[in-house]
């Protein structure tokens, strides 16, 4: 199992490839929560989020002849474009497979990246076959997007980053769609002296981890509605054990609040935050109790928004404003 | 006639009551632009804007009799904000002349940090009939917005600040208005050495400034129009001389080219910026022979934008989007 020497490991194997991020304060957020809260600005790194830690972890762990054959995933958000530049970075081919349906922006800007697209069609057993025949066609490895020990490794060096920044921390949260962000910083966490009590914050819309922890097994999103776009997804079998034994609590949190902590952040810190990276202060906004008096860290995962679709603009159309 | 003595004093003075914004880089910006760019983030400055710096060294210079009865300007912008929050670090009154027709969050902002408004009626002679009044009545001491050389020393110190982070730069810009901000980055750069040339940028909708210049004379503003609001007055007596000494030239750009750059650092730089703070990266892009290959430091003046109106929505209308 993935542990802190994979995390140092990545830390070390990546230094060099990714941006140190800056960590952030903000005076009238801090008054607003009752705590003290340090914000870990991932919205800056390469790609625009956190994604490209763990994939950079996962293409620069291949050995030589592994990584000339390529590396290939499924993916239509920020893991398909942060592969794409890892492999660039490497010298070598990557693949991804997208939906026919995906959004013209999102297929360019990983082709900006020198990635060879492969259309399926938009159903899960399509782009499973095809990653698989592509797969086979080219011999590249298959780096999923956070169900791979690599990926985990890799996203825990943010946390890694912050504890050095901020110090020691009472709390630390991140927001959970698959887990590989949130598994890894609950690794680096369990292990750094004094340890910090992690949280997820989950939009109420897409509450399969905190319903898979109530459960006591991976019950998979259905239907996932959100703002927050990068965490639809459900917990993965290398996530979840390590989330299950780590993690403190998911805090979920309605659109709504999600939007609000958004502008927040947009407003106050004047920093270009994507919803899902809002999800983590409107949980901590809404649990005054909680975090009063704490020292925590949030971990903003990414940058990547539509500035032509901002939700409050979305939410805004009985007055006449798209 | 204010020196970089004044300017040296004013960092003293504000040290400790201004935020040190960091200097940023982007990649994809030098790509484009040919040259190396530093940007100094005062959108991360206090109330959001480069005027912090001038209205804090106004506030802190006067004596403490004078400051006991207060201060008073009229503005209905980023100066408001500064000078109220700086009489409040000061803990004396402010006084805040605004026109009825101010927008409501605008008023709000000053009041939230303490100050007093003074309502006038939307004309010149309203405003400085009503600034005098204030003025009899209290005994506060007027600041101007830019025409004040403690404000223009104040604001130079921008430009101290990134050239220490920076190191030896070719070229400086900022935007002009009423030339506060470039008036006293001038002083800087003519002082440093190796001395950059110091360049601004102005929207053509609102070109007084590159009229003024090259009729020998100031050229009020008339009729502004520009979506670079924060540019709209004219230079001032004590702006100018200094401007005509010290600037190398005036490069304007139209607001299209405006939206087009705010975007840029928008999408590219995950941070918020307001059209005036756009216009340097506008103009410096649209003269790729004059920034070829050169270190340029640009001052970003501010991040104070209504979410609610972003210019590539406002210029979207015929498609359907306000």
């Amino acid at each position: 199992m993935v542990g802190i020497n994979e995390v140092n490991e990545a830390a070390k194997r990546i230094r060099n490839r990714i941006h140190r991020t800056p960590v952030l304060r903000c005076r009238t957020i801090d008054t607003l929560a009752g705590a003290e809260i340090h914000f870990k600005c991932e919205n800056f790194q390469k790609v625009g989020a956190f994604k490209m830690r763990g994939a950079s972890n996962a293409v620069f762990s291949l050995e030589d002849a592994a990584a000339a054959r390529g590396v290939a995933t499924h993916s239509s958000g920020n893991h398909a474009q942060a592969l794409a530049l890892a492999a660039r970075m490497r010298g070598v081919p990557a693949y991804v497979v997208m939906p026919v349906t995906a959004p013209a922006v999102k297929k360019a800007a990983v082709a900006g990246y020198g990635a060879e697209i492969i259309d399926c069609e938009p159903t899960l057993q399509a782009r499973e076959r095809t990653l698989e025949e592509v797969v086979a066609r080219t011999g590249a490895a298959f780096i999923h997007p956070y169900n791979d020990e690599r990926v985990i490794a890799g996203q825990g060096t943010a946390a890694l980053e912050l504890l050095e920044e901020a110090g020691p921390l009472d709390i630390v949260m991140t927001p959970v769609g698959g887990g590989g962000l949130l598994s890894g910083t609950a690794i680096v966490c369990a292990a750094a002296v004094p340890s910090p009590l992690v949280f997820a914050g989950e939009p109420a819309g897409a509450d399969d981890a905190a319903r898979s922890l109530a459960a006591g097994r991976i019950i998979p999103s259905e239907n996932p509605r959100t703002i927050a776009d990068g965490l639809l997804t459900s917990l993965g079998s290398l996530t979840y054990p390590i989330i299950r034994e780590k993690v403190a609590g998911i805090w979920t949190v309605d659109d709504p609040a999600i939007i609000a902590a958004m502008r927040l952040i947009w407003e106050r810190m004047k920093i270009v935050v994507e919803p899902s990276s809002a999800v983590c202060l409107a949980a901590a906004l809404a649990r005054p109790r909680e975090v009063a008096g704490k020292r925590v860290g949030i971990i903003l995962s990414g940058g990547n928004v539509d500035l032509d679709r901002l939700p409050w603009h979305l939410h805004r159309a009985p007055e006449g404003r798209p």
